[in-house]
């Protein structure tokens, strides 16, 4: 089948494609027995606008660009959910996009957007993300990005965050109320927003106990589980091995068991454990795992509806804001009862 | 900063807005002096080409539509960086749609690509979908349709799937082996291939040992866990009670375990389990789950190449095919030793 295009419409009807046109977007100047013509034709025949035409008149392609690192994490799952579910009903469309942690697929995901085929971005960086020039570029352009979870300092721009910083101190505290004295800190990127203010809240924990991390419990990990489950299990065997552990990302609860039972260390008698984590099935680890379980799709929600109402310029735009939704602190076995 | 047109570049050179789109597609009718010309100042002022005029002119979008049920499942997320691998160093975009596993939404996402939004799609159908005629008249414009993993009979197209029969079989022959005389068979939707394939192989293995199934022992299971959770409890509260279970779907093991906990059933001295599941914290539940696990990322890779060769319109198609990847039975404790 051949897709059919105004032009044919037209010769179909031996009307002019301007007409065809107007009628097709309901216009005052056709009739109302035309327009009935052209509509009965166009129903018959399949006829479908090409969204790029449309696109081109309308300056809007009715997409939403949502640039992310990863689906393998439960936080994103949740998050999309949260943004599809006030997207859609208002007609637009969201197009995924991963960056797979890499800054070089983010500067060009957002690069390609500079063309318009997206009307807004909806942002969280990959880890190796430092500078935001790739950003600033595309908002210069009128396309309005809302960061969520994971943002840029240096780039003025909606955020919609958790209490990053206040986690990973609940996070420490707990484990310190809990006996630990020697507590590691597991991270994937020292630069990411979220795991340096998580480690800051960890750090401020520690130094009210008068506390300070060796060079050797803050492990830096990485996207590789085979190279995580290493480097954590490196940790665990050194003559003075950590008593508690705050792995800052989902994926490294994974390695911190399997190397815990490697080693025939027992959770939490030996080792104390708590993860940043938004699994459902956390409460069927081998210990049930004590998480900070984040308001996932609450952000993904909260973001979208500020890029909305971005987009809606028919709204007065408030300035830029700071949106912080917090997380909760779920108490479970790992981390001793 | 405003959007850079070519009428803008055109205007600034004193140059014909038609001698500007030629030198910007290194037409042999341009000189070199002014293409050089019009390419630096296009560099200076970030000229970016509007990929929806592009497609208008080319006929391509350059994107591969991949629509699936959700991302909240390893395994997608696992056959999305299977389809990403093959398909980005094409020069394709990967966008990525989401259905909830509603057919509703199905329909209007593959309506919307029939006006040329994407080249090509990869669909794993929703649970809901057991017609195909939106998938054909996608087709019937063109725009090839490769099927991983969830297929219609019915629709003549590649697809790219997993022996799930045999892997039914193989689970059931499993727990009969261990002993299980009354397994129950969890299923998402009985309309959906894969759970229709793998619960045949399940009754096969079964007659196979003179046994059948009560209606009570199939269960049919929701995208709401607290609604699985209650089904998968009342099968257990019944007087005969299964002392197998085959959960066909990821998603379904944590109702399973949460209600053998709250029921202080052990797994697997009371029931044995078994799960299709991908997740690598497979090994860290309690008990450690057996699992099917399905070559998510080799699915993905290959529907992504099939595809690809559709869309090279400059090879040879070869008929219409159907690749089957084998799945593992990877046993754990969950279904004893």
């Amino acid at each position: 089948m051949k897709h059919v295009t105004i032009r044919a419409l037209a010769q179909a009807l031996n009307l002019s494609v301007s007409t065809i046109s107007k009628a097709l977007r309901d216009s005052y100047e056709i009739s109302e027995e035309t327009k009935q013509r052209v509509l009965e034709l166009a129903a018959r025949l399949n006829y479908m606008p090409n969204p790029y035409a449309s696109s081109l008149r309308g300056k809007q392609s009715r997409n939403i660009g949502v640039v992310i690192p990863e689906v393998a994490d439960s936080f994103f799952s949740l998050a999309i959910n949260g943004i599809e579910s006030v997207v859609k009903e208002k007609g637009y469309h969201v197009l995924i996009y991963l960056t797979h942690e890499q800054f070089a697929n983010e500067q060009s995901i957002l690069r390609e957007f500079q063309g318009g085929r997206v009307d807004g971005v909806l942002l969280s960086v990959s880890r190796e993300t430092v500078s935001g020039q790739h950003i600033l570029d595309l908002m210069a352009r009128d396309i309005p990005v809302v960061f969520f979870d994971r943002t840029l300092a240096d780039v003025e721009a909606d955020k919609i965050v958790t209490d990053d910083f206040d986690s990973g101190y609940t996070a420490t505290q707990h484990l310190l109320d809990k006996g630990c004295r020697q507590i590691a800190y597991l991270t994937i990127s020292e630069n990411l927003s979220i795991s340096a203010q998580r480690m800051e809240g960890y750090l401020k924990a520690l130094s009210g106990h008068g506390l300070r991390p060796s060079r050797n419990d803050i492990v830096q990990c990485s996207a590789d589980s085979t190279f995580n489950y290493n480097q954590v299990k490196k940790m665990l065997q050194r003559k003075k091995r950590p008593d508690g552990i705050l792995a800052s990302v989902e994926k490294l609860a994974n390695p911190v068991y399997q190397a815990c039972r490697e080693l025939s260390l027992a959770i939490p008698e030996h080792v104390k454990v708590i993860c940043f984590s938004n699994l459902e099935i956390a409460t069927i680890l081998h210990p049930p795992l004590t998480t900070i379980t984040q308001p996932a799709f609450e952000i993904g929600k909260t973001a979208a509806s500020v890029l909305l109402k971005a987009l809606d310029k028919k709204r007065a735009r408030p300035s830029v804001q700071e949106v912080i939704i917090p997380s909760s602190l779920i108490i479970r076995e790992s981390s001793g009862r």
